[in-house]
């Protein structure tokens, strides 16, 4: 699964991540998509998920590095479960922080896929 | 968020497995979902994913009994990612197995939400 086509997706959503590029970083997920920012606080649609992503980079001082471990896709229609390793390597932390992140596309009518739900927190929202 | 409709729509298939009522089960189905089997293994249509039903049925002795825990509920668009608690009853088993497991609904034109992704071993398939 090493080469799905949404490895690449997230592979370049991540980059925008890590360089700062929020307009680029939008084209990846739905007008409607949610963003779980962290356990009980969502964002949703591109204005917050924007904001949010804004606030997260002063939060780590601009110094947040994002990429990827292994992952599985799960895909049953026009819709695909993403099960991925994330990586973020922070100034403030020692060692990498991997998360086990569950992220859900959708197809959309020009048969791209778009972020609808991006979930990094995984099933450790139930630790909660 | 534990009166979620889909709490509701979770609790009732899940009886259905107990019962191994799979007509009704598998009302709770998009024609093209995918069930994760067992890691590596998928079913896709409704066609495969009852016929796995029917042998995880006998595979337990026909003892399985299936019932929910914690939930969280992200909905992005027209489409909602699960994370839920299942706990499995068995008779091999001496105490219930307990799984995070991840769910992907989409909602039909007919405003119904439908199952199109349904992986019960969440992200410990990277554990593969």
């Amino acid at each position: 699964m090493s080469d799905h086509e949404l490895k690449q997706a997230i592979k370049a959503a991540d980059q925008a991540i890590t360089a700062e590029n929020f307009d680029e970083l939008m084209e990846f997920y739905a007008e409607d998509a949610t963003l779980v920012v962290r356990p009980g606080q969502n964002a949703t649609g591109k204005d917050q998920i924007r904001k949010a992503f804004e606030a997260i980079a002063i939060h780590f001082k601009n110094q947040l590095k994002v990429r990827q471990g292994r992952m599985h896709v799960i895909e049953g229609g026009d819709t695909a479960l993403v099960i991925m390793e994330t990586i973020l390597e922070t100034e403030a932390e020692g060692s990498p922080i991997v998360r086990r992140a569950t992220y859900v596309f959708r197809k959309s009518e020009a048969d791209q896929w778009l972020c609808v739900v991006d979930n990094s927190y995984g099933t450790s929202l139930l630790d909660e």
